[in-house]
């Protein structure tokens, strides 16, 4: 019976650990993956035009993966069907699609589309764990999706096996590497891949609010407060509104903005806002038109902006009370609109940028599709 | 003896409050300023292709000022004057830009640049206050500093006085009305103007800095806090790390990071750090060597970046650690970069935007100059 286990790489060991304990030579390798570099040379992965994807040997912190799917960040998709030209047949388009994933990891060592900038995730099975890692969920064998980006994760195809179009997935051989760094989920077995995959994409969303939901209400000790979703009837503002409301229970008023009428029907049917509203995201002045009104003219303690299109900036500023804060989730945010539209409103509030990653944050938001039947079914609906 | 004092002008009367209380009905004016915006009508004057700057009454809640100087933003003057073309003489290139400011104040009824999209900010004395104002802390004849931008800000210029190419500078004689919500600051009669001038700047760094080192210190009774500034040389980062010493004492380690030698030499001469490195902000992995060299091993609790040069979102991510807060005071930060590259090294951290504008912001830098001659004598010598 032949030996299906893959070849064990051997393992640079000269590493810097995860956490902080001592002052790290130059040059050694690092939770961050700077080893991998190759142009600038010990740099970050994620600037770097060109990393190093040979995985004959790994460092210290790696994790080797058997790659089967790349899901495509959507912009990246679109811009290398849009670069391969008008007229072509399905198969022409998708081979040219295949060509030009092949010939970016073959010049940058990863998917990281020079034109767009951006990447996607991976899925895969892990082949092998360098030693020098902490926090693993995971062992060899197991399923994983990636949760950080291709733009920086040292990427080899073997070969193109499929291109599908309508989930902007690609089925290839091949292997990568995670960092020390890197976050991962491991595919439950329990829920639908589609749906992980879906929630996954998001699963930063919740734990935020559930951090700040909760140190709001241990700071207003003596009333409601005022919680405010932006796009309340999308991915991530579903999974707001109803953390929101499984913080902070009857001590929090979950008001969600929703423009499109089919999203702010769906929200209403989960039960977890108390006021929805079918309002523009991006038209400030009736975002806090509405918001007043649904809070007895009063502004909001928290606002979670989950708008991805442009100019949903001052809709949150207008929308928080002094000394609230303006939560932006949506990679369409603007740091100078923000920043420079609370100055101009004179509104003391605190704005943060969206952190995509938190502790365990893929475990909470699975979870949540456990303890929440009926958004797993609309999402299932929706994603599936 | 004929009476100098200017016509009162009538105040329009219907009026939504400052202090949310009721629902405002659509179309009366508010704090906002909505009642200027001319395109599209009823909309944040910011982004208004145009608003009114008819001064021949008044709204509720505005105040009126006489206006003598626009301080420009550095970006549109020099966009002003390469649209002038090459090869002019100085009276031609200053005649060009001054015809350029006047040209958009009377098509757009503000001064906001249509190429930059910036602004800048006025000097003048208060002519008129109108019913509907709170926290006034000027009357009628004080010299006033605006501290909102002048593209959202009515504005009518009657003459050109001077071009004043060096301080991005324009003497005018004109009028222009600021909102009940647009911050602005009396300026101090004991401190030189321009001393003033370059304080108020970027006055709300310092008080967001105060509270963020207080409620840190707090939450950590039994161990120095870490406090790292990033372009620590500079004007914001000067009065960064002074007030983070002056907030913490001995409960804080303030590290320095600059990379200009003669601003880190300033900055040592202060003696509010314990460590000044000379180190470039945009270089991540640097910064953080930098950090953990000078704190044993250890990342910072709280970052604030004042480099105003792209790509140092980075170095502060990469310095703070686990639950602790990297914020941005640049407007060169990019949102995106923040977000994503937080997630891609898996750093569990808090990213604020700076606000600039906090209550009480004014007063608060300009004190900083009367506490702390050391910096006043460095700022007169820069900036005076």
């Amino acid at each position: 019976m032949p030996d299906n286990r893959p070849t064990l790489r051997p393992v640079v060991d000269d590493f810097f650990p995860s956490l902080p304990a001592s002052i790290p030579p130059p040059g050694v390798s690092d939770p961050f993956g700077t080893q991998r570099a190759l142009e600038p040379k010990g740099g970050l992965p994620q600037p770097a035009r060109r990393v190093d994807n040979d995985f004959s040997r790994l460092f210290m912190g790696e994790m080797l993966v058997a790659v089967e799917t790349l899901n495509v960040d959507a912009a990246s998709f679109r811009q290398m069907e849009d670069a391969a030209g008008a007229g072509l047949s399905e198969a022409e388009r998708d081979a040219a699609v295949a060509g030009a994933v092949v010939a970016t990891v073959r010049e940058r060592g990863k998917q990281h589309n020079p034109v767009t900038g951006s990447g996607g995730m991976l899925l895969g099975r892990v082949l092998q764990l360098a030693p020098g890692r902490v926090r693993d969920v995971v062992d060899v064998g197991d399923r994983i999706a990636s949760l950080v980006s291709l733009s920086l994760t040292p990427l080899r195809i073997d070969q193109v096996k499929a291109v599908r179009r309508a989930s902007a997935q690609i089925d290839v051989e091949g292997e990568a590497v995670l960092f020390a760094s890197g976050a991962y989920a491991k595919l439950p077995p329990d829920l639908p891949e589609r749906l992980a995959l879906a929630v996954l994409d998001v699963a930063g969303a919740a734990p935020q609010v559930a951090r700040l939901v909760a140190q709001r209400i241990a700071g207003e000790p003596t009333r409601v407060v005022t919680v405010v979703v932006l796009g309340a009837g999308g991915k991530s503002g579903v999974l707001c509104a109803a953390e929101a409301r499984r913080t902070g229970g009857a001590r929090v008023k979950v008001i969600g903005v929703e423009k499109h009428a089919p999203f702010a029907s769906d929200l209403r049917g989960l039960g977890v806002c108390d006021v929805v509203a079918v309002t523009d995201a991006c038209d400030p002045i009736a975002v806090r038109r509405a918001v007043l009104e649904a809070n007895g003219g009063e502004e909001a303690d928290l606002v979670f902006s989950c708008v991805n299109v442009p100019d949903a900036e001052m809709s949150a500023v207008l929308a928080t009370r002094d000394r609230g804060t303006a939560y932006f989730f949506a990679m369409s945010t603007s740091f100078t609109k923000a920043a420079l539209g609370a100055e101009g409103v004179g509104k003391d509030i605190d704005l943060m940028i969206g952190n995509g990653f938190a502790r365990g944050h893929a475990e909470h938001s699975l979870g949540m599709m456990r303890q929440m039947p009926a958004i797993r079914a609309l999402f299932e609906e929706r994603y599936g």
